[in-house]
């Protein structure tokens, strides 16, 4: 297998590496932030982007009477290793991008912000970094960029295309999952961008079961133990016996079953209008389970969106590396002012530690 | 039109109904909690259901060293308008119930609980109540008691029956809305107990403009003002233009148009995912909006559930009477233990009054 030419030495972790994210956006601003109020957190984390749109950020969010945060020049991942705290080290991908406004729509910030990720999955693919977290970019202004970049609705299917081009496989090969974590409450998605109507047609036993496993892979790591999952129903009170319609009983059911015997510790069909309920966890509450299986986009969507979307992690599962992200946009209002909030971008760094922290060489164990 | 018959004199607040719900669950001991926690807001308020029961369900929530607290017979509805506060008043509905096991199903105890609904949706449409609380009954005793009780799979259908027959009017012409509330978000369901395939077909024009103002209407008194309304789409981020479905373009914009041209204040079609989190109110934070139109139980139900039931209230939108409810069952575990919290029916007696404070007698502003 083509990853496995470069096996690392498991004495040095490898890198972490961020991808700036659209240059007119918040992303730089956020991640300078990150590196200057976490900076053990992000000892070994580089940036893949623009070095100078970084100094721009950094300049963006200084805060009189505090020294100035260095970004510096590196060639390689493992020099991000390196370097002091606090200093923010930028991998120059492609060209140098000239300044431009925040807050707009911009073809060449759009083109830049898609050959980031590219540039960031082919180093995670060849295991030169560790995993990847992404900072947002702007659907329209990767549009604007035009062929290639104007296929990609987003990171999901950037990163799909990356990983089905070094395996020589196609994107139907190359399922992806997305799971989505804040402190209250994980989910993960049997499907997600498409019609209600579609949705109902994905609800099959070979999707449920993958997203069923997928999932307990991916909690093994971040818990160090085997996590409880509940899989909800795709019907109110979970059909109530074949009342209303039968996919529990002829679908969620038996994938469940065989999942069990896998090995997974999963229960349900449950009951959606509850089963987020019982899994929250909060002050004086402890959830019922580490992670429930949604059956359709908004169903564990509206639970994960309901109490803020500040803290939110969103995880691309199943690919052959590790990716987060925070839960928000561009926030195009924002960029430049120094305001925006970096708490979804450090929770994305903390998730993708530890979903990398125990991964062999070769993600054997990710993609079973 | 006979409920016009009988016209209330409007100096004299008419009484408010609580229906006993099963004798083997929490039903009797929450209402007569009630009426001891809180004296003032109950006066008015009588039970329909069993004297027996009640004074039974009186010893098991007795606090040593607090005075017992009085059951009351009575012979009319009027009668509950001269009670002492603390004092409960009941109405014997039918032959005394004899004395049966706490959180068992019981046939007999479905029989009745089915009757005492009825003997109040009657009241109600004779006007000889304001409104209807209804405590929770149990779906497989009423299903025991055997014909006619056993073809009701609730209250909501017991109620639209017998609308339907003292108008002489059909069930398909009693349509009815759920709408879900408690202190944090109010939504208003397009359709409740059908699969979501099945949903997916009750979102028309006509469902969804219904649902609006019914909406309208009801929250006009509940708040005193007009409501501001959000409507949910059907769709991943409302159809995403037409790209994830076309419900959103063909039906709800329409039918949010058509609402809108009749003086509703609503908006939409929103990203289902965030709608619920914006109209959420807290401390610091009010809500933007004061109802959600969902487009199907679950969609509704999920985030009005996420923090806990035990506020929330369900009331029944669109009949020619007032109804709520406590959004919990029958509890066949804690019933007799004196222990089940009252919360939830609190919460629904004060939604009653609010909604019964200006209803005119013929109620036509409820029916538009």
């Amino acid at each position: 297998m083509p990853h496995n030419a470069m096996p690392p030495t498991l004495q040095t972790p490898s890198p972490l590496v961020i991808t700036m994210g659209d240059a007119a956006g918040i992303g730089p601003e956020i991640i300078v932030k990150a590196f200057r109020d976490a900076p053990q957190m992000l000892q070994g984390s580089f940036v893949a982007g623009d070095v100078e749109t970084l100094r721009r950020a950094a300049r963006a969010v200084f805060r009189p009477g505090e020294p100035a945060l260095p970004v510096a020049v590196i060639d390689a991942p493992e020099q991000a290793l390196q370097m002091p705290p606090r200093c923010v080290p930028v991998l120059q991908v492609g060209e140098p991008l000239p300044d431009m406004a925040w807050g707009r729509i911009n073809a060449q910030a759009g083109a830049f912000a898609a050959q980031s990720v590219q540039w960031a999955a082919h180093a995670a693919l060849q295991n030169r970094v560790r995993a990847i977290v992404t900072a947002p970019l702007h659907k329209e202004a990767m549009s604007a960029a035009g062929a290639p970049f104007d296929r990609f609705p987003g990171h999901t299917e950037l990163l799909q295309d990356s990983a089905a081009k070094f395996f020589g496989k196609s994107i139907s090969d190359m399922p992806v999952r997305m799971m989505l974590a804040n402190d209250a409450l994980r989910v993960v998605l049997v499907s997600i961008h498409v019609s209600l109507l579609h949705a109902l047609s994905a609800v099959t036993f070979d999707n449920v079961l993958e997203t069923i496993r997928i999932g307990h892979h991916s909690l093994v790591k971040v818990l160090g133990r085997v996590p409880r999952i509940a899989v909800a129903g795709l019907n109110p009170h979970a059909g109530e016996g074949g009342l209303f319609g039968r996919e529990e009983i002829d679908v969620i059911a038996p994938a469940i079953a065989a999942a069990r015997s896998l090995g997974c510790t999963v229960s349900g069909p449950w009951a959606p209008d509850t089963v987020f309920m019982r899994a929250r966890q909060g002050p004086g509450k402890p959830g019922e389970f580490d992670l429930v299986v949604a059956m359709y986009h908004d169903q564990g969507l509206i639970p994960v969106k309901y109490l803020g979307i500040d803290e939110g992690v969103n995880v691309t599962l199943g690919l052959p590396l590790v990716r987060t992200s925070p839960d928000h946009g561009t926030a195009f209002d924002l960029a430049g002012s120094g305001r925006a909030d970096a708490s979804s971008l450090l929770a994305a760094i903390r998730m993708a530690q530890a979903l990398s922290a125990t991964i062999s060489p070769s993600h054997s164990s990710d993609v079973h």
